[in-house]
């Protein structure tokens, strides 16, 4: 077939930013990762129109405007006019600043919302530990709001391998067995601020690192969502 | 067609709660509404298989075993084994306590994040200003894991309704254009707690209502997440 179909897949070597926004946050914030933006044919040729074409050739890369077909296959949403096709990125984090350390996140949602947030609170290095959903889908580049083109990220296979990178972090692993609560965290820096998987949280043996902390909530729910635990976390250690 | 296709409406009497879990919850806080309990044929007859049925023997309501359709046509999950019909309730708030006052949500998974999470933080009157999106769209149900049978809500057609009503409740606007950090914020009982729509916020009128508040953040991002400033807004004025 001629004309093969577009659809992200996790290994390939690109992913998209879908609509005017994101590729712009995208050529803005990260143009040297840009591959080539595709503008709609039903994209007017207005400021916005040429914005983007002045970005594309910012970041020297090719503008394809006859592909309806990407628009199809990407997104099901009729106001999607532009995408922009970039290079998957990685980066080690900055050794001297605070992370946030994600253990095993399952859902781009909650994914793309927490970058949002390390973003809106300048908390800009984050650690993956390894099974995890994949950062680069256009569903978390999505809910980040193009927060993912600003912040610094790096994959683990374990959290040992990244306490052996990151040794100067002092760990607070966020877990409802632990003693303390948030609000009365003594806050040494850098830190880590650590979180579980959605549904299993951190194991037991995250109690022995730094110092565990906890939110305190009712019995009425079993936890907090995951993202609105760490926008919690963050909002407390950074205000 | 005699075997009429089950699909949520806005407009119907009841809605549903997908999955075991969210039928406990239903069964277990909020019988009065039940109205018939649906058991997957696949459903082992083990101790959840009891725990329901007693529940539901508990809400006098009927128990129905042979219906493969309802399953297939309201979820797109394999391993929902019982679904929950109930009615549609709907209560005034409590007059005393504190409030939280969304106006104009429109996304499903945020509304029911944030009712967790106020359940969460043992804050459970919630006011809706309308037009929103549906408090009882099975998705809302869902995001919610069953919170929505702890609290409390009541719609209104505009503020100024809600105002009148609860005269007592002292307002917090969380706005972009507030000049007072929430961190600053002088608590005054009972309170209302208000949000504004995830794409627009507040609109400048709410300037002039009790003292607008902030959640500073960076120029990286246009705003925080609805539901993750509305989990900070609770922590803060809860812890």
């Amino acid at each position: 077939m001629d004309n093969v179909m577009f659809k992200y897949k996790k290994d390939d070597a690109t992913s998209f930013a879908l609509g005017t926004t994101l590729s712009i946050e995208a050529l803005t914030h990260k143009k040297e990762a840009a591959v080539r933006l595709y503008i709609s044919p039903k994209q007017l040729h207005d400021d916005t129109y040429q914005k983007l074409l002045d970005l594309a050739q910012g970041a020297g890369i090719p503008v394809i405007e006859n592909n309806e077909r990407i628009f199809k296959d990407l997104s099901d949403k009729d106001n999607v006019m532009a995408i922009l096709e970039f290079t998957k990125f990685a980066s080690s984090l900055d050794p001297k600043a605070n992370h946030v350390v994600l253990v095993h996140p399952s859902n781009m949602g909650n994914l793309g919302t927490i970058i949002r947030t390390m973003a809106g609170f300048g908390l800009l290095d984050l650690a993956i530990i390894t099974p995890a959903c994949d950062l680069f889908d256009p569903k978390v580049v999505r809910a980040s709001m193009g927060a993912l083109f600003d912040i610094r990220f790096q994959l683990f296979a374990c959290y040992e391998d990244y306490e052996k990178a990151y040794a100067k972090q002092y760990p607070y692993p966020f877990m409802l067995q632990a003693k303390t609560a948030l609000k009365d965290a003594e806050i040494h820096t850098p830190y880590a601020l650590l979180f579980g998987n959605e549904a299993t949280g951190l194991d037991s043996s995250f109690l022995t690192k730094g110092t565990p902390l906890l939110i305190p909530h009712t019995p009425l729910i079993d936890s907090l969502n995951l993202d609105n635990a760490a926008a919690i976390a963050l909002y407390e250690f950074t205000k």
